[in-house]
């Protein structure tokens, strides 16, 4: 079955692979508009759980839960990109699984992804396949330092990233970034990280949400604003980056597109997220509809709304400890305080986030 | 045990009496600040059970069901304020139940909430106490027609009213109200129906939302608008009567007040909802806080939020077949879609709501 998108009723049940905070926001909005979700995640502490009534909890090579959870919903989504592609071929046979399936075999590699978006004419940095230790050398010669050595596979938040400074054996880096196949990034320059969040509805409209402008720390986003502060010709050219991606995938969903920003104004494509995304997390109090909401509408073949934000916006994570602010948060009016439910508080684990809607 | 009031960590579980669109919509406020709630109803098709994990389905009088509930709780509250007297005494034996049942003896009962508003010095439309028929004839003598028979118990949505007009036969007024206590009420010539949803946390502050002006239709509620048409002073009137009714119960938790405007001004306290109240739903999308998770905050022994409103804000019920409607507001921008997830449509069920913030 390829990834046909029904219009569903209220009363169809959605189900969704990952039950991490963004399964669980995925769940909360789809209940807003009357649809039941069904959760398939491995582990028995997803947060996602707490919030609907069918869980599977299962390994995402368990065909016979797979089985059960496809003849349960009427469409299945995913929460994070690095679905195991056996595990879509199989529901994609069964259900209607949106975004398409296919999309993950360019997303999960930073090295298809590059050549995908620099084949759409977008700039990205220079980068250069390094299937070998071998070739290392010679594309660091090419490249020049400082510039960053990262694996093709399951890299996110700075994981699987090594920095090729002045003096850097590369060896030694091939070693680090755990002797696997990996692409080599020219380190960016850049003036700020921005980020798109786009939905694409199944009628093929896009709708962006504004720019955002992000700060990570420890490679882990820490604070996003909205807008961003580019130039009304620059975030235009943002979105319509964004809209070329989504359009070019053929994509039904949210999906969200970083970029750095030169200071000559020029944008680079940095990485593409297909889900949602933790810098549109703004929208759940600073817009008329939210990432999620807009997610939901698309896999369910309903129309994308038309985002109206309520002002600026700024949204910060709850990083490990940091989840103890929450009682100070509490106390700022105006500001939204999310939380997920997640018991374990560990360092760089994602416990929560607030947002704060600043007025015009 | 006396209905304490635990502050409670994001961790803890809250317990919900009742499964409706209410206590659905109090899980999801619960969830965003990373609670968990286990929902106690009858209904096997209660709209809350699809958006939270632990549910009880059973009768209210089923102590082993309860006693079970209660010991999986941190905290009880209740989305209806019909809860049986002995189901919250049996609860607040074992946990604490907020806010007080206590009240509930007030708030079930039209007289005794009538003579408990009046004792503190706060109009109300003329009333009589109707215990048996022969009183109704002497009661329509001294209130005048028209008046209005309601059973002193169980009424909502206009069940269990009788208009009293000329030529109405007492008798068998008295009959078509069941043959059971009633209260004879004045029927008030009021220029507008408004409410106020205020929260009293632990602490005992009291945080109003804006006056909302409401239009029934059929007995239902049907629209709600904020801010009311009605002068500074008169809002301001209508806020601290819903404050001091409050702070007079010791209340913990979200209640409305409803009263009548009449021409010159004055304001006249018509039913008190020991509860979140359908005329607060705009706060989901039309203000900084929600009223249910104000209500939640509070019961969790959380501070209150200062509640900032978004612009103008419209309330659209969709009761019965109106649901439909959801298509046609999908596409209207700004407008918020709320379904609650009930397959069976019933005249005058309560389907969904749709909220529009209309600017400044």
């Amino acid at each position: 079955m390829t990834a046909v998108s029904p219009v569903l009723d209220p009363e169809a049940t959605i189900g969704i692979l990952g039950g991490g905070q963004l399964g669980r926001m995925l769940v909360l909005a789809a209940a807003r508009l009357g649809f039941k979700c069904h959760v398939f995640a491995p582990n028995p502490d997803s947060p996602a759980f707490d919030v609907v009534h069918r869980v599977t909890c299962a390994d995402y090579t368990d065909t016979e839960a797979l089985d059960r959870f496809a003849s349960d919903v009427d469409v299945v989504t995913y929460e994070f990109e690095n679905v195991p592609a056996e595990t879509a071929a199989f529901l994609a046979a069964r259900v209607p699984v949106l975004p398409d399936p296919a999309i993950l075999a360019t997303t999960q590699d930073r090295l298809v992804e590059k050549n995908f978006v620099a084949g759409l004419g977008i700039p990205t940095a220079a980068f250069a396949d390094i299937p070998s230790p071998g070739k290392l050398k010679a594309a660091i010669e090419h490249i020049g330092r400082p510039a960053v050595l990262k694996t093709r596979r399951f890299g996110y938040d700075g994981k699987g990233q090594v920095a090729i400074k002045n003096g850097t054996d590369p060896d030694a880096a091939w070693r680090e970034a755990g002797g696997q196949p990996c692409i080599l990034e020219a380190f960016v320059p850049f003036e700020r990280e921005v980020s798109v969040v786009a939905a694409r509805g199944h009628a093929g409209g896009v709708e962006c949400f504004d720019v955002t402008e992000n700060e990570h720390r420890d490679h882990i986003l820490k604070t996003s604003r909205v807008p961003a502060a580019l130039s009304e010709r620059d975030a235009a050219q943002a979105r319509r980056i964004a809209e070329i991606i989504a359009q070019k995938f053929g994509y039904v969903g949210v999906l969200a597109v970083e970029m750095f920003l030169l200071r000559e104004g020029e944008l680079l494509v940095n990485e593409i997220a297909p889900r949602v995304h933790n810098s549109g997390h703004w929208t759940l109090d600073g817009a008329s509809v939210s990432q999620f909401e807009q997610h939901i509408r698309a896999v369910a073949g309903w129309p994308l709304a038309k985002p109206l934000r309520h002002g600026r916006v700024e949204m910060i994570n709850l990083i490990g400890r940091e989840v103890e602010d929450y009682r100070r948060y509490l106390n700022v009016p105006g500001t939204a305080v999310h939380l997920y439910g997640k018991t374990a508080v560990r360092p760089g684990r994602k416990m929560g986030h607030v947002t704060r809607v600043i007025g015009e």
